[in-house]
């Protein structure tokens, strides 16, 4: 198959470039390098040296023999550019990973909110137009977010994108089935929220076939392809605004810092291992809808955890004290989170657990790479409000978290 | 109170302008006058001669001696602008009516569904995170749409924005009360159900406080304040694109061309007078949600028609005849359609009927303007989809109203 991955130059988009790639398939990787960009800005790096995607395209060439095609280029400015590139070369697939995807950052100041809002909903929807306007019936699989669930579960294990309700009416009581009423807790899942309303209507009303894939956090850094040369390694985020919690604990276990809970770390969460999640994009891919079906929604998760729990676990495996600071998020301090993953399950995925390969990622990740590691760059200082912007916090080491104003 | 209008140059913004002004409200109207300018991109105008805003504002004071405030901003593309505005004027009360706001206009091309989701979302999302980051507590008060329930119902009234449901769970059943799930017909009413999850948020994460009126079609022209001078007359439009159904066949009797049916005329709609729509927003005003609660959402709409009784109605009071033509739209072709509007009922509102309405429009407007009329923008050219693009339609009078591709 032609594969247009868009973002494929970022955290999940490269492995998954490789993954495709490594199967035969024609890569085309769509980015503006906006993610690069955001590392400047922020005074950040990846744990793991990235090389450009231009080299990194070359090695995979000369360790797979296979082409990789880059196209830079802005989903949310470049309308036109975009139409045209989808008439040229038609992909068969479209694997869409271009949205700003860190809810800490979303949140940073008003600047990054009117930027999260603008470039995520204008780029998912320039492509869908341009779908339309092409009339290229390519499969368009789209990385969504557990989050858009919310987290204040309705007491039963969440479905995958649909929920079954009744409800009353004049001639009795009536079943429905529903998208799950939406409750993003941050400008970046309310993105991703948007989303689902956009495929909603871009399904119904002109057939496009859409999958949705309401990933968990994703963890690890290796995927087969990755391990292929030291150059096409993965970047590996530890900074408080990208950095995922898992990823922030390795490194914290690393450089002997406190693991840092955030309130009382009774926040459940769920976890895939980029391993599996580059497996789930490619059962995906294979399983497409139909024209004029609704939308197919996964839920790309395999098991999951409290925080507290995972920062015991680390601290277990590496010896390091966990450290409880005020959350920077408004969240509710304790949740349950029951999530059903039937269909990957039942299209043959055999997750990799946290048990079995977290001390690889401490070994051959974390410590490996520790002295590239910036201490001041660790805490999560994005605060969800005014409110919880204006308390004084202090982290782990005694140092000032936020400036007061 | 200091109110903003946002769009208070508009259709409904305007006869708003001059209804809290009369009141004695100090009101600012922001506009970027995008209306006029697709008046001219699509080269047609309001029956109505309309005059620039500017000398509108003269006029009212002139006739009441109150003064309007005029801004012009273009609040999706000049984020900051906006918030210093805010944050120089700190408004009491903010009225949004700033989105593009016709679904056929929407449906276009992929130009004008590009422009629709960015003008719109932005708009909304830049006024709702300026008012985070400038502390302003000010209620928004948004014009939405009854068109975000779509129309294909669920067998019972359609509430106001929240549905009850009962959902199974392991330990029995439970009750849950969600927004009502959104169905979008067109690209438009996809972008004000977008808006909702917007409001949702930032009322529960900055504790925003946010009415929305899910608005049916607006008809009639004056209102007490229009009325005082011809030259504060409110805008009428009847192209295909901005002329909504009834004006649409209160022009063609005036000029004496058949009133054009979609489809059998099957789809049942929601109306409101431009007089109580005005004194509605007045309501809500007065009603305002405190720190803290949930978005307050109101149907703000009076009585439902079939398209094809609208027609009969209209015939009979104008001896026009009736045609039926194929509809551009993708939409059932028959749909019921009950609505709730207990909250404004309660709050005083007395609605003015079509049925005691109609002939003034019809002699004070359609007729005494008539010599204005442009006949061949009167048909709705704006196709739903490729495929419905793509077939020959010829309006009543035997011209092709679409090229074929």
């Amino acid at each position: 198959m032609r594969i247009a991955v868009l973002g494929g130059d970022g955290f999940v988009g490269w492995p998954t470039v490789l993954h495709l790639s490594a199967q035969g398939h024609e890569v085309h990787i769509i980015d503006n390098l906006s993610r690069r960009w955001i590392d400047t800005e922020l005074g950040v790096q990846s744990l793991t040296p990235m090389d450009s995607i231009q080299e990194r395209c070359r090695i995979w060439k000369e360790v797979s023999g296979q082409v990789l095609n880059f196209h830079l280029l802005n989903l949310a400015t470049e309308y036109e550019r975009l139409r045209v590139w989808l008439a040229e070369y038609r992909p068969d697939a479209i694997i869409h990973f271009a949205e700003q995807r860190a809810a800490p950052y979303s949140m940073k100041t008003d600047r990054h909110k009117v930027y999260t809002v603008n470039n995520n909903i204008n780029a998912t929807h320039n492509l869908l137009a341009a779908l339309v306007e092409t009339g290229i019936d390519a499969h368009l699989v789209h990385l969504g977010t557990m989050g858009v669930y919310g987290y204040s579960t309705v007491g039963a294990a969440i479905p995958e994108g649909y929920l079954d309700v009744k409800i009353d009416t004049p001639t009795g009581e009536r079943g429905l089935e529903i998208l799950y009423p939406t409750r993003p807790g941050s400008v970046y899942h309310m993105t991703k929220s948007l989303d689902q309303i956009l495929f909603q209507f871009y399904a119904q009303n002109d057939g496009l076939r859409i999958t949705d894939l309401h990933q968990g956090i994703v963890w690890g850094t290796h995927t087969d392809q990755t391990r292929r040369h030291v150059q096409l390694i993965n970047r590996f985020d530890y900074d408080g605004d990208y950095g995922t919690v898992l990823n922030r604990f390795l490194i914290q276990a690393a450089i002997d810092y406190p693991l840092t809970v955030h309130g009382t770390g009774g926040q459940t969460r769920a976890f895939i291992h980029i391993q599996d999640s580059v497996r789930c994009i490619e059962l995906a891919l294979a399983d497409a809808p139909k024209r004029g079906d609704r939308v197919k929604i996964f839920n790309q998760m395999t098991e999951t955890h409290r925080v507290r729990d995972l920062a015991q676990l680390v601290a277990g495996l590496t010896g390091a004290r966990v450290a409880y600071l005020p959350n920077p998020r408004k969240e509710a301090d304790e949740n349950e989170l029951v999530v059903k993953n039937d269909q990957f399950l039942g299209l043959g995925l055999q997750p990799i657990t946290l048990a079995e390969g977290l001390l690889s990622e401490v070994v051959d990740v974390a410590r490996k790479y520790a002295h590239r590691i910036d201490r001041s760059r660790v805490p999560a200082v994005s605060a969800w409000t005014k409110d919880i912007a204006n308390r004084v916090v202090h982290d782990p080491e005694g140092k000032k978290l936020r400036s007061v104003s």
